[in-house]
């Protein structure tokens, strides 16, 4: 058996760290310098030979140095004769630019999946991506893990009387749609209107929230600002109380002033898929999906199935996986 | 300026006469034969030298007869030096095969996509993908159509009072919503469960449908079956009649016994995209793309903006384009 | 070493029972639905991750069914991040398909091949190619096996007296003179003339058959009809009983009905490389070709040379190994 | 209309001079020099960019400098911005490499027109591939011209009285087959027997030919000696006299020697495909292609069909171009 | 003809408009906007479709950001059907990534020519590259312009008396050679050692400059570092005073301070290729190559040579163009 | 772990022994055959299947038959099923077309090391490249040694009183620098200077050589021409003894009599990258490098660190190996 080589960005050290704890091995040391004319430079200290390699990046802010990184590091390792280079991107942020919705728009969801293949990935491993079809913009193969059983054991210790999980887009509800169903809770949506060309306003909410907790799903918060959207549209149908839940708690801009004081929060819940903002907020709870890309790590290389991983275990932090058409 | 050569694949010959009458281009000749091993093999009867070729053929069933007809029909054109080769694919049906929901599937959306390019297609012009992403499978650009606006101008002409746009299914409620955006109407959308690992089920309707009269729209309908389901949920919850409207109206297996004899339909809309089945039913509507078709590859040829095609005429008719980040 | 998996499509799943038996591995679950709307989806059923993995589908009627089903196979292996994926094409009738014999024709010898590299095929296993050259239409390496060992093995058993190997076709004749040599016979082929633009007619008999038993050897028999024309003019040319061989025994449309009456035919010889017809059929004869097939399988999973593989043993079952240029 | 560039590669520059007069179009100058270390290296003396690019090179002795000329030619141009590069090889003498016939030997004819393509070229032009398959190992299209018509007007003025035609190899007989039915004449063909691992014989003659006079028709002739054993056999089978004709007359090492001299050869018929050996040769008749690629070349830079090019006019200089299926 | 379109990215917009202007088309619109995550993403304000577009961007500070902005921007003008697309690179900082020079790292100047041809480039227009072979890093063609010409220029309106050109490194004197050769002046160089791992020192100058006027000439100055330790070196080796001239003039960190209070710099030369330090900076003379690109972008639209832009007008301005081997 | 397979081509088989019993595995047979046609066909004598394959060929004159005797081992390996081909190039010839130093010329560098890429190797070991850049010229992994240890070696057991190292070039005088540095001597280099477009002559010294004694290192020897030109001018300014030194001694055309009788050259010494000419030569000293390319091999096969290799041993044998930006 290849041995193991894992490697981090500078995007988010610490998390590579915990994964590295959790899988037994030591994090590898590189280097990545700045020219004097900006560009970037990787360089691993490890041996990369014949090697399983691993270089775990959330593509986070400043997201272009992030990724650049990343390439940089892949390209040193394929240099390097790595046998099998595995990008792993806790956060793809790049999986947002999904579609052609406006006149020659960039689409730069696929565009970013092509680069990490040029560069010389040669399979991505990564958690949330923004639309499950994402996933198809790679053309080499990718691990996709959800951290909604990871979110929904926040959830089940507390008290969930009267709640309803809010969708804060109908047109992506899906997630919520499972993410209610594993607290056994009903399920609710924001509906976007355009109101003009450049604004796009929810104007209601479908489905039943008056009197109603909201628990808000979100994949990745960054401004929040379509989160306090939603709290005022579900605040005006009846809704007095929110808890909010998301993967990638990203918190950019204005986010953590506006969502750590607003009335109607009861708590945010995140993972640590992306680095923390270094403020005191103590609403904030953060669990760790250190484990979960731990043992996906270990099982890749062991060459055990991720699917099965779950089985038996805890149904609920398991991608889906249905038998199809049986 | 290059001439311009459009063929035609068995599966829909009819809306190929179309859009060529429209186009005012005669439809060239081509001729598909089988060996006697059940092998296909496409030959071209017109010159493709420095031209520019499209090739129109939905992939309805038979399916893999389609797809493996227009294959064949792209290597020929290419093989015979075409300048390019637009694949003209009025329902690309293996869009619905866009995401990894089970373990160790194939994602037939992005397979069939590379097998189009790799055959040698440089262009696809389509329409009313099953999801906007599936867009990003392509390598090649896309001009992807919408059949909204064609389905709205039907429903205009008649009584909108009282109604409400539903969608099947809350996670793919996007095109709904903009479908009663131009109709002016609310929306609404069933909510899918899953019951056993072999069974989903509409459980629910999120948003007000009581008392209302639906106008139920889908991308694609096959064997209706998720209409009908979809129905039952509707009563349910107030609601007794629905108009059924759709892009592609495959309308396979049952679907036109179920359709055409449920008490709570009023008539069901679709357009030519795929061949009609050949049935008396009356309270069937199909409405022409083949205008929409013709427009858009004159203007590729013309090297004329698509988007700008709807420009002052009518926007009901356009793929969306707003200005983003104004 | 990796693990071996062997999953098997549905065109001949009994062949694939036979090569696991001989191979000593179990066939591994997998299961090929259909949409609602004629499209197919591939799901495996064993752990692919770092394994070697065998998909074994002969590509036969329903013919653009069973390569796409293969396709599909092909693409879930990949999507599992299988090691390496070895595409078994016991038959791959497509190589019928490898020339440009008229103007603006598909080339779907060359085209599947190049499907199946775009689908993750690493490398491709099959027998008796209806043209030596079609081995360059594929970009990975192939491994090609030949059944005139097994054939010739049949006939040696028999009375050969007064015997000739005789070819359809003046053109295709190599094999068949690799197969006389074999059984010490003499050999004798078909002229074909082309009477109009529209058909082809053998003609002549080029070579010594008066008097003689025929021994027509064909790669793959169809309908038969160039069978029994051939049978015409070896009539004409004084020959009066033959036995047929051939590889790949298709019988399609009236091939069973012809060839079990016709009076010149004293059996019918072929191998398992495809499925047989449901019927009773007294004068066939069907050798197995599943051990030579879980032969090759075993030497390329253990890295063994297939060539060697009959060194000493048995050369009339070996592709074709000069040394050249000695 | 994009303008029309022509170059010359060393092998052949009489026959471009002569293409360039058909075309009226000036052969542009290069120069290819050659560093001391022996590396080679093109220059090419005109300009390119947005032009269409032809380069005329027949692969032929030395052949290793002709092929490398020809891709360091076609890299020149690619380079220097070309709109498209057609390789005109009027001799592809790699087609000889199209099967693997002995344990781990290179397929230098699918090898090398990868190379062709990955140095830049975008079409093909070639004449009498040694195997018609051949074709399919270009992932560019190609056209493929034929000699057979020139080849036939020269034996239509004579006598042919009495004559057959004979293939050396009954496995390549499809050719010598058009051949004789463009001059009404029967066919015989030598069939080949391996004698041992390292030598392969004509033993025998398949076909009548006591008392004829031999047309023996070949795709080209290097140094003869299969020719000289034909003749052998042929005098053996009651034959006294023969024409000898083949498209590339290479005639390497002793061929002039064996072929002028020899007591039953009547005379030599070749075509300009490649340059003549600078001798006293009274029997070999040479007929020139030149106006066939002139032709050809005229028609692709007009993006008028080639196949269409004889209609009408002599159909015996056409590539075969049956309708198929009708 | 094609029609031209020209878009600009956002890291020298003044470079654009003055090549726009020069070129006699205008500048056409197009929008980056950063999504709350910061990501990217570009929409071009023109049609695009069948035409030949030109985006401009010099890779510069902050250089992430640059590079992603002319990938989307290429990406988005691929999608929108462009026939040809050419990305203008005044100055491509990668190119100072050239080689392994230490164990394990990436080679920016060819993962990013790569990036650049995967996001759908199909030609570069660039100048000055670092080293020439940086050229040969590019799959597509590129055109790459000097500047030495514009820089020379500047001198010989004044006085070169006792001047020597000086290449601050002896590895990379080919182009100080060239430029000393235009303005008739002796060259020397700076020799380089290292003193530790991490230390490289100008240790000496190889050459006479005692008692000459140095200009020295660099092809990029970002901190001006080695300029300093050059100027050291000079003044050690008996030279007092120095020019300096460079063709990418970023100025980055303490560069302005450095060299603007230098005592021996008599005046610092340099092009428009990157945006100037908006600071004043009276010994700062900035010469434009805004008219060589538009020459450039035209002669390429109209596919007109480039080389022989400059035949008969100004060779100093040109390219090195000898002709080769006469 | 893979075995490991050596072959050689024809171009050096005394290095490839060499280089396989310091490795101590046995050199492998192979054939390489030759048409009548004069095309090339190669045949490997042992089993590649899953095996670790190096291809042992420096790319030498005769250099297009090296090169594509090359290219059909690697094809011939690939379609053997090699796990993985490494192209063992001790000397890469083509390295020297690394730039676009006139117009419309062929760039052999690059395009030699993409048709090495299409043959099928997956990674290179080579030596000494004319220009470091050339390394990115490969999309596969390149190992890069040096043999300038080996060269210092051989200075270092005698007088180094008074000696200058110089470089032909002053723009290739990276190398030398390195070189001079491990012996602890200055370095000076001859400057070129451009007479006429067909001419460049070394008009001057730059650096100190008066009464001193030369070393003058190059990387390829090839007629020895530039080599006599840099010694007349080296004694033009004052320096008479030289000894000569250089890792590629391919000594073609009249280098052998250049040399050996030149009254200034006290030795000439090389490497065994290339074989030696087959004359009385006493002066030329030969240093083996076959114990470096083992060396390297085995770590390449083993999954070592090259870079490593080194350390603590002798680091003047070693690639140069800095820590960057520490």
């Amino acid at each position: 058996m290849r041995d193991i080589v894992v490697f981090s960005g500078s995007s988010h050290r610490a998390l590579s760290q915990r994964i590295c704890s959790a899988l037994g091995v030591p994090l590898s040391p590189s280097v990545t310098s700045r020219f004097s004319n900006d560009c970037l430079q990787a360089q691993l200290g490890a041996n990369c030979r014949q090697r399983d390699v691993y270089i775990i990046q959330p593509i986070v802010p400043p997201t272009q140095e992030s990724l650049m990184e990343l390439l940089l590091m892949i390209d040193a390792a394929k240099g390097a004769s790595a046998a099998q280079i595995t990008a792993v991107l806790p956060h793809y942020a790049y999986a947002r630019s999904d579609k052609k919705d406006a006149s020659r728009i960039s689409m730069g969801g696929r565009l970013v999946a092509d680069l990490i293949t040029t560069a010389g990935a040669h399979r991505v491993l990564t958690m949330a991506l923004h639309a499950p079809q994402v996933h198809g913009f790679f053309s080499v193969p990718v691990d996709h893990l959800t951290a909604i059983g990871v979110l929904a054991d926040h959830f089940r210790g507390g008290n969930l009387e009267n709640c309803v999980v809010v969708s804060p887009d109908l047109g992506n509800a899906k997630t919520a749609t499972q993410f209610a169903r594993l607290l056994g809770l009903p399920v609710a949506a924001g509906s976007k209107m355009r109101k003009a060309d450049d604004k796009v306003v929810i104007d209601m909410i479908v489905g039943d929230v008056a009197g109603k907790r909201a628990i808000v799903l979100d994949d990745e918060i960054a401004t929040g600002g379509s989160i306090i959207e939603l709290l005022e549209r579900l605040k005006d149908f009846g809704c007095t109380e929110a808890a909010i839940a998301c993967t990638h708690g990203l918190f950019t801009g204005r986010a953590v002033e506006r969502l750590s004081t607003h009335p109607m929060i009861s708590e945010v819940v995140t993972t640590d898929t992306v680095p923390m903002p270094d403020v005191e907020w103590p609403g904030l709870k953060v669990r760790s999906v250190s484990g979960l890309f731990a043992e996906a790590i270990g099982r890749i290389h062991m060459g055990e199935s991720i699917s099965s991983l779950f089985d038996g275990v805890d149904p609920t932090h398991a991608p889906p996986q249905p038998t199809l058409f049986t």
